[in-house]
């Protein structure tokens, strides 16, 4: 068809009838107009429709656009998950406007520069963390945004800042307000920044396009159905709840939103509002496993939990299963909108030994349903890693599901995006199924004398020692062999163990050159998404003592 | 931000790493890849895994490559719902070019017509067909087709007619052949003819995004999950089985084929392979409802049903859960890539009295999950109607579930998108909920003395007879109202009604102008989807005899 005129393409454009951007916000119209009366929201007592989502999202935006916001400004937001969030994931957009949600642990400094790098002009704050926010204003060294207080009447404490409070600000809108949508299904959605490890972290632009079909891939790879009852013990600030609010409003279902993972209120909300799916890091299932009034067995609700942040520990897979959760394992990043490879179950999984079950669970997988590509590859030779289980390349993705770029970071995005693949950082291996394994970030890998050790193999083996709850190995310099692993443990209430058991426990497990040669007790520092703070540790590595090496 | 440059924009273009057009011929790329070895197809003996279809399309497609074809060339197929003709659906774009789905029920001049207008280089042939393919080969104007004999062991007779056999060029092909993905997701994947009223058909060229999005669809709307088993009683040829070829790789499923719609076999597949979901005309429904040997109660496995094609008969939304088929109904043309619009279910249905449950599902309902919009809108001043249940408009559709145009007439394109929005030509009313509800075609309405009587309204009491199997009521002239009803009724086997009993049946059900003024028995027509072929009745209607007014 190179040289005539193709017919398929001649007088067949797009035209309004036939091409709208995808974008989310055309989930929450139609569930609030073919679902108005079911509940879309449930927190402390109040309760919303979907009628009633859509109107106060209105209603916001229409206040939003009355302070001069609109397409390419940014909007941040210092909130727990609460309503007002999961609201500001429709409001902010439908103002042409971009969501920067903020880490609610983040230190001043921090949020002070995300503030000013993203440049936002209206920043949403709850309560809990205005000191904070107070801390950052003044740090900040551009214009300083309009702050809303959202007030929680569920948490006691804290001060209000800002210049309005949320509800009033949503009483003040025109609930007729007609939503911007956007006039190309590439503009930007949402800003989040990664946890850079050096340096100021990077801006990560994700866009309707791709906010859309991710939305539509979690309901597939977690087969939420119609209808699904989810639980906020994911943090919506976290790679926007890994796209789960315009998921939950694709599939018009119900926000359960939880202010502090607690697992008691978690079990209780469990069984009031019949939850069906959660999504969360391995620490938030393994405080679930270890809460002693878990309900076991039979008296356990069958819920589906998508697990990702780490790859989850065997203890973690099978106690899930004793207390009703049933666990996918996903894998992504923020520039991957979250999840965007899933652990896809095959037929016969279920009768295999609770061990070897745990360890087809706990591969990173295949690309997530819409996702169109996920492998491993020298970054090199940009060829993809045979089969085998055991050559080393680096993780990548390529597809929709991927971010725009970084913002106001041509460098950082050109080098994420060398040969045509997201380079994630992650480096792993490909199993004969062709199912990503990972075996570390590449600074996680311990090089003693020479031989590589996964960390994450080291913790597999201490995970499984009856006594340990949380574990983690890092590198320590050692003067004769470069690095030696050195194992943190934090141990289950009441249990004990001694830094010989401990070893001995390796030693019988693992070869001698990747058994720790030294182990720290102690409570292990988390990020407030679960994920061990490793460069924590690090920091500490340098003076402990090495007992056998 | 009119009079600065958003940030959000400014070097983050899209790259192939993070933009993929839409297309189809993703899913199978990831089935084969994800569940290689899951059954993919089943029929008469024979079965394929993922794996294998998907080296069996990249064969044809290398061998269709080698003959010439690229992109922007038509392939045409007279296949039932056979393998090759599931295949088709990927090997054809997997060259770039247009799959033409004959429907194998067209006479020769129909056919020569289609096959001049869309160009066909190619045409895949099933022996039954041979005879009227030949014809209409003889009656082309343009250049003739390559034909491709696709012999199927399973029917005995036909001959072939072309210059090799499928099997062979599926041998022949590369299975490494490298599949060309769409340069823009807008490329057309799709060519299918309209079984128009008056004059020629118009040919209905669809696109990859929306291919993609409607397989998408049909998973949301049908509650299809992971791995469903669908059985092929809708044919293939038909508005490309609602994008269901695409579904059920995007879904990783089985398709159970079908070469005719027998009861009997019916029964049989859905036991032996689990059939979970199936879709068809009312005509379908109706013909397994009345089978002598059906299985009903507990002897029935569930399977849920998608009909479309005509508002379902309240006896065939009773009668389909008696045999354990529940049905979703959903609504569409081929221009919106067969359904478009679903009933969505309400929560309180499944308690409702069956006929006021069958009342409710008869509706066309609202937006399918993923086309924006479907409504009723006065196509004068393009204004929505009121939800009042009984102000008349046109049914419209708008979003990325709606075609690319009418090949090579952009006249009939125009007018098709009129106002930003594809008139569907049906005429409906929006009740209190929003939900469509088709009152007719605008020609099916019949008007006797001023009044309008809707024809679907009277074909509803007749199915109610429990004599009648089909009804069909058309306008037939009269002198004195201008026009007055007609019914046509086929009965069931054995059953018995005189034509006096019926318009009785019919006078106790309704208003005396509404009631038919004769009865005609006997087979009616329908085409080969199911469609009531009420053309032909108004054929014939002129020399009905009349015996009241």
């Amino acid at each position: 068809m190179s040289e005539r005129q193709n017919p398929y393409n001649l007088g067949l454009d797009k035209t309004q009838a036939n091409y709208v951007p995808l974008s989310p916000l055309s989930f929450l119209v139609r569930s609030a107009a073919v679902y108005p009366d079911h509940v879309s929201t449930v927190y402390e007592g109040r309760s919303f429709t979907w009628a009633q989502t859509y109107e106060r999202c209105r209603r916001f935006a229409s206040w939003l656009a009355g302070k001069g916001i609109g397409v390419g400004d940014t909007v941040a937001a210092m909130l727990p998950n609460i309503p007002a969030m999961n609201e500001a994931h429709f409001a902010v957009p439908m103002t042409g406007a971009v969501l920067n949600a903020l880490n609610i642990r983040l230190d001043a400094p921090s949020i002070a520069f995300q503030l000013d790098h993203g440049g936002a002009k209206i920043i949403l704050v709850d309560p809990e963390f205005s000191g904070v926010i107070s801390d950052a204003l003044a740090r900040m060294t551009g214009p300083k945004p309009l702050v809303v207080d959202v007030d929680d009447a569920a948490f006691k404490g804290g001060t209000r800042i800002g210049e309005i409070e949320y509800e009033m600000a949503v009483a003040q809108g025109d609930p007729g307000f007609a939503p911007i949508t956007p006039s190309d299904e590439w503009d930007a959605i949402a800003l989040s920044y990664t946890s850079g490890t050096t340096g100021n972290p990077k801006g990560v632009v994700t866009h309707h396009r791709g906010a859309y079909l991710n939305a539509v891939s979690n309901i597939l790879a977690g087969n939420l159905g119609q209808h699904p009852v989810y639980l906020w013990t994911l943090p919506m600030f976290h790679c926007n709840g890994w796209c789960f609010p315009w998921t939950i409003a694709a599939a018009a279902g119900i926000n359960v939103c939880l202010r502090k993972v607690e697992p008691t209120r978690i079990f209780e909300l469990i069984k009031q509002h019949g939850v069906t799916h959660m999504c969360g890091a391995p620490i938030v299932y393994n405080t679930l496993i270890n809460a002693p009034d878990a309900p076991k067995g039979n008296a356990a609700r069958r819920v589906v939990g998508l697990i990702a942040g780490a790859a989850p520990p065997v203890a973690v897979l099978e106690g899930a299963e004793s207390i009703g959760i049933k666990l996918t394992h996903v894998y992504g990043l923020t520039e991957v909108y979250g999840p965007a490879s899933v652990c896809a179950e095959q037929p016969g999984w279920d009768e295999l030994a609770p061990a070897e079950r745990a360890r087809m669970k706990r591969r990173q997988g295949v690309p997530y349903p819409l996702q169109e590509a996920v492998t491993v590859i020298n970054p090199q030779t940009m060829q993809e890693v045979p089969r085998d289980g055991e050559t080393i390349g680096e993780v990548m993705f390529r597809g929709n599901i991927v971010m725009k770029g970084y913002l106001k970071n041509d460098k950082a995005t050109k080098e994420a995006f060398e040969g045509g693949w997201f380079h994630t950082g992650d480096l792993g291996v490909l199993d004969e199924h062709g199912y990503v394994i990972i075996k570390d970030r590449s600074k996680d890998i311990i090089i003693s004398g020479g031989e590589n050790i996964s960390s994450v193999e080291v913790e597999d083996i201490l995970y499984k020692h009856p006594a340990v709850l949380f574990a983690a190995v890092v590198a320590k310099p050692d003067p004769k062999w470069g690095e030696v692993p050195c194992a943190f443990v934090e141990l289950k209430e009441g249990a004990s163990a001694s830094e010989a058991d401990i070893i001995a426990f390796c030693r019988s497990h693992m070869s001698g050159f990747k058994t720790p040669k030294a182990v720290v007790f102690g409570p292990i520092p988390k990020t407030s998404t679960g994920k061990i703070q490793k460069f924590l540790l690090r920091n500490e590595v340098g003076s402990v003592k090495a007992i056998s090496a």
